[in-house]
């Protein structure tokens, strides 16, 4: 039987009661065999793309059927969708193994809406307008290391709070980069809000600051942190990172790299989130290290806030859900009349 | 005798061991009448400028010298600077009453550098980029207040914290809003870095932030806390502001106020602290609130830093003094090579 | 057909398991239409009433019987009670519209045990021997205006911590007042236990501390926070009805309102949570608003207790569940030998 | 020579610039023999009596003279009194020793205003309502212990808090069973304001609550804590004595004290501080804890925020002194026109 | 019919989804009679054994079956093991009651793995080597206690956090004991690391340190605690009965038990939690107070860590699941080869 | 004139009042030139040796005299002490420059009490037992690195809380690292009392716990913190060696080290304060990481109580002044009769 590609997928966050789905791929997410008050078998299953998580029921159902769905694989199936405890589920009337080639992967695992690529060759014109020829060569051994790059354009920002989805750490870091050049300089610092702050040392301290996540966090199938992560965590790795490129500088300049300039972009990766109890062993201590933590807050926390916004957008109220980073709920009505959001 | 001009003032930080002064004046910040050792009398004096303060003795005083030296006011005085304890202090050797018109009040309280008229006609051009009407006239009320639009024209930002002296509060709501205009567009959204954030709101918010300080601060002598300052505290003072006002706009108008606005506008104040140990009432629930929090942070600790670095300048130290607000010392080296600082 | 009396209601907090009901009316809290493991269809209910809720299921039903029952409206029932899971559920034999009439509304919401009118009497009794005349005629404006009078009368004290029915705002209020007047004095100050403390500012600041509530909270079915309540919050919402009604008296007197006294009423509610953990944007700082945060916490967290003990009167153990607010559960047992409780 | 009795005491609040003074009696607080800088000797004192401290100097001093003042003793002296940096100083013509008998030792302790006995008595004719018989048994195996009685009649409520003069423990006792009386009945509980509290267990909690503090602290000279006091606690003690106590109680009854009424009684006093910061290792939790814990924080703390307005009674300020333990200065200004205060 | 011993038990630990087990006896933990969506009826139970708990069903059952299920007592079934939501369930096919004598009661709650007598004399060999004579009578007297020693060698450490299992108490004394002589000597203090700290109080102040749980929590049919525990606790308990048997001592030397003795070793016990947000009302303030809480502190993490890896033996993940007390999974990843673990 | 080898220095903890000095060298750790009342000239001084600091005076002193006292350098002088405000006060009747050689500049820097080579040695022979190849080459490349370990054996281990002298660090991690042989065996694990904890990881954890203090602190003149250690801190620096040696071993090896392996030790190294407060980032999730939180405090907070009880020997007090970091008094007095401290 030829494999022909699947219809377009029915994404979760779309679908309504009473649809009708045929040749639909899912990720499984969970797959459970059960047997009913009458003795009968059925197929308790959670499936999921990258817009949510979906309960299937298969009644009638046999230890083969069972064994034949893959856990945390693909799988293709027919069915309808039903109204269960104010949720949705989907009765499965058949499946089959879902080929590769007929589905997108990119629809089941939550990724930025931006161009990575695109985003990746924002960031390096900000990044080239660093004026100091060192911090402009460390910066550079970063943009070499293919490895940190390939995790970089793919990790998320957290595994939850904000930017969690593939890209999301590339996204952020454009986005408190560009907020950097707004505050402090589109190509140098002539136009500065802050003359006294260094452009330079912001924007690489921007660019470093959540580096580490690229070895913190694992992204090919779900975001979770890694051994290393949990063991040393991103700030340290990002204080390692820096000697070793530091290191790198020093042999290709035959000078010791400035210990002063390695010691400052090491703390302001060190202190940039704020406090001890958020796990920063150091409190911003210099000027940059100060703007590149309400920076990173800011974009961070609105980030936070647009995504509960967005979570909650149907909804009938005002507030969106309580949004644990934020310690709130968030006010979601257009007071203003604003035709954006 | 003619009452001449006195010579320039010669401020407090500039001054060396070893200088012999004639014809200066100096605010009278504490007096002492004591007996010396061989049971002789001499005066104990703390004078200061808007520089700083220093200690002033004058040996063989009699009663009557004591009493003619106004405490509290401007005494104009002939002597030598010394080294004690590390400290100058300065040897009264003749003094008289400091006729007004002699001296210039503004160097002895610690006033803005900037030129506070130009600042506020800044502001205003920033306020009236506000599209919103009914958001504008309520702004406008406020700048409509002479007795408001004086205080705010004068007032510190805080009594110790940052921008500390006269005119700063204005200095500090015009860059936090220039900072706004950066990041949400210089004359209106169409260029912002977060569309979906209400410029307006933000504006309006920045501007009324610390607007409540103009009653809770006394600043004409000193920086002190008024009793409304201490029992009812600047947050809430410019919540019932804003009630005065928007009822002044329903005046106007011959319609109420929208609640929602005003509840939003009111709660970007509240909650602009950030949390409830600094005295917010409510936490950051909106896009806009969530902006002004960090701006007015980012600026005030930038400017905390600023001016711990500013008061340690000719120190040996890499390090100024313990910055209690930021809970640290700040790094003062210039590892850049910036020309600036 | 004749919309007859319904039958006396048999509360939810009262019912066993094995009972057959005819003719009962429930609050419809939730809504389900089901499948079974057959294929056939059934009706998950949560049912209300002001003590409690009830599972209730409908086998064999249909989509028709599915929408006509009211959401969050009013539905009339017969069938029978089950323990299931170590709770009661109700099988749901028959069902029909509850016709308005047929049944007491405050049945179905919790509601204070008193007579609100006549505690709503004993608290202007209690207010009427305020001797100040302008404090006097400041709690007249509140007094005069219906709307908040209405909402005083009506508003629960909280959602879920303390007096969390119809009138427990009215109720803790009364009980604060008539605990002040045991403290500092029946009809007047002459034999207050605390005579350097300003009777009449207590009482007011008692009557004034929580009345924000009446804007904060929602209770006409079910207690929730208004967007006022969550964007502003209940003591900076009385903050300004004191200064709106501040200025109401100096219209009516012609002469503007003494600030100082203003000031200090304003204080004593803000004041009144003690810690700025718990929303007061300040710490009590005059004896009066000390004695008002105790006072209030002495009523509040000892009807937080005997909630906790009344609800879990039946059960055997000498400890009530965890209460939340009080951070402990509560021992109940009667070691005195009290016939009471 | 015969000693005659000594004019009365000049108490140190009092005094003024420039008075002279002839055989007044004060404690040493300190004394030291120091070097003027032309090579003569001084000594320098400080005096204290129960109103406070002076600084006193005695110039053209010898070491004979030094050695004749008795550290920690009483002094007889004759001088004037001075202005020296804002504060009074005493510079000291003429001393000797000052015969006892020939001063009031009173004097020069804070001590209650009222009279000890009386309140004794008055706190004896609470008691006496206790109902509970056992309860009564056990309270009055407290008052038949002289050793506890002696220290509670004359031991400070605290060292430096609240009620920190002899008597003060006392005071404050009298003061919360007082209160507890007005609260939940004078004689009975048949006109208790909460008739679900236990009043016998209140009063007895009241009475025990801080009667460790006899072996916590000593109150001859100066209140400080005993090495007893720093190693348990007047918390732990209470708790060790209640045991020993009930112990005595059972000997008499023949029966074992009810277990359940000592664990009970035993957790008002551990828990009466109310959180485990302030060293509580229980959290009130039955509805007599909750009661001890607050009546007493109310009366304390309304005599912290009334000792701050004394002390600063002369000050020009509507505000005291920072007072630690409110964390808060207190407003002292009378805004309604007490005549008390 | 004779009752036969039943086959050895089959641990729910070990189980694996479709095993026919027969003659199994269980602990009833829950039991519930339920409707079927067809309107039969089926039992749900869940039933436990020392090793975990384990849900069971009964298809097709009858009022009768359902009431001869002793709730919290023993049964004996027969049936087959499911795999439901990724958990195991039990279908019941028989089952009759379980005759005592045929089971033993040790498979039921789970205990120290260790011999408890022989525990026991290693602990008193240990106390044994005590020289200070009165510490060594006082140390006897509780050992002399019955009661107490019965409670000692069964009581569990914790509830939830460590040694959470019969015999828990003994085990983590005799651990902290027997680390206590690693440090300061085995026999004497010849060979102590730390000669200054006296290693008779150690020894003492380890044993001492949690007897109070014996009268703190229950442990004959699961782990709670008394209403006793939740009054007073295990600190002050253990406080009280130092107090009780250092007069003992007295009564049989006839001289008073030294107080700064009794001072020092309450302290000890009532500072060894380290801080009071963990309920010790002291901070440690002696060496010994200091070493008795790290060395505790030491035994009881490593055994809260230990305990969780050996309950995630299993798993895939070289993590274990968060351990709450501990604030953070554990990784137990094998990273040495040690080949123990 | 010979410069002869000054008499054996007087150490400042050891002087009285009234005594005649001579030829004694002291350290100069501030000057300052003052006039006199009557107008002539003085130096006040303080000087210091490693027992503690003192207050000179030099009366009738020249421009001249000053200018010769190197500051933070060591002179010679001649004089008396006296008593002044309960402190000693040195008066210099001569001086001159101290001349190289004629002392001894270990008297002037406090420094531990043991031999620094006897301790190196015997850490080395412990480190020597540590068994796993690449763990014993890792420490090696710190062991063999001059410049760690010339820091190492001058180090204090810490500004003022512990081993706050010369060589104080070795001492404290010998301490520990005897203390760990004790507890998880003397050679190897075969006696341990946790055989599952690591015990080659323990002490590696161990001696690489602090090591990064020596680029953290400057110990040649006094003790402060470095710029490197404001910046980045021991924490930090020491996981960033460890990735260096890492590095250097693999290059020897030819194999990338065991990540796992670098990345256990790293943590270890990360978490050994235990909580985020204290500077960690993260907390301590293994079980070798426990163990070195636990006897890292243990020995460290010993040493700061017998600190305390050290400086305080003479007084007559039983308790030691606060010792901050121990957040309380220690009690002092020796209740077991204990012959040795």
């Amino acid at each position: 039987m030829a494999t022909t590609k699947a219809p377009e997928h029915r994404f979760i966050d779309q679908m309504q009661p009473g649809e009708q789905l045929a040749d639909q791929v899912f990720l499984v997410c969970k797959k459970d065999l059960r047997t009913t008050t009458n003795g009968g078998l059925y197929i308790h299953l959670v499936l999921g793309d990258r817009t949510g998580q979906l309960l299937g029921r298969i009644w009638n159902a046999s230890q083969q059927q069972y064994e034949m769905i893959p856990d945390g694989g693909f799988l293709c199936v027919r069915g309808r969708t039903e109204s269960y405890k104010g949720a949705l589920q989907f009765i499965v009337d058949g499946l089959r193994a879902a080929d590769k080639g007929t589905f997108d992967i990119g629809d089941y695992i939550p990724r930025t809406k931006h161009d990575i690529d695109k985003m990746w060759t924002e960031v390096l014109a900000i990044l080239r307008t660093i004026k100091h020829p060192l911090l402009l060569a460390l910066i550079k051994e970063f943009v070499k290391d293919e490895g940190i790059v390939e995790g970089f354009k793919r990790a998320p920002a957290a595994v939850t709070n904000h930017h969690a989805y593939v890209g999301g750490l590339l996204e952020h870091t454009l986005s408190v980069l560009t907020l950097a050049t707004r505050v402090f300089g589109k190509n140098d610092d002539s136009d500065s809000h802050y003359p006294e702050v260094s452009r330079d040392l912001v924007l690489a301290g921007v660019f470093l600051h959540d580096i580490g996540k690229t070895a913190e966090l694992t992204y090919d199938t779900n975001f979770t942190y890694t051994s290393a992560g949990q063991l040393v965590g991103h700030i340290t790795q990002a204080a390692i990172w820096i000697d070793r490129k530091a290191a790198d500088v020093a042999d290709a300049t035959g000078q010791p790299f400035p210990e002063d300039l390695q010691n400052v972009l090491t703390h302001i990766v060190l202190s940039h989130h704020g406090t001890y109890e958020f796990g920063s062993p150091r409190l911003p201590a210099c000027l940059e290290a100060i703007a590149v933590h309400y920076l990173d807050n800011l974009d961070a926390r609105l980030n936070m806030a647009l995504s509960a916004i967005e979570d909650a957008r149907n909804a009938d109220s005002d507030w969106t859900e309580y949004a644990r980073p934020l310690e709130t709920k968030v006010f979601k009505k257009n007071v203003m009349g604003l035709p954006k959001k």
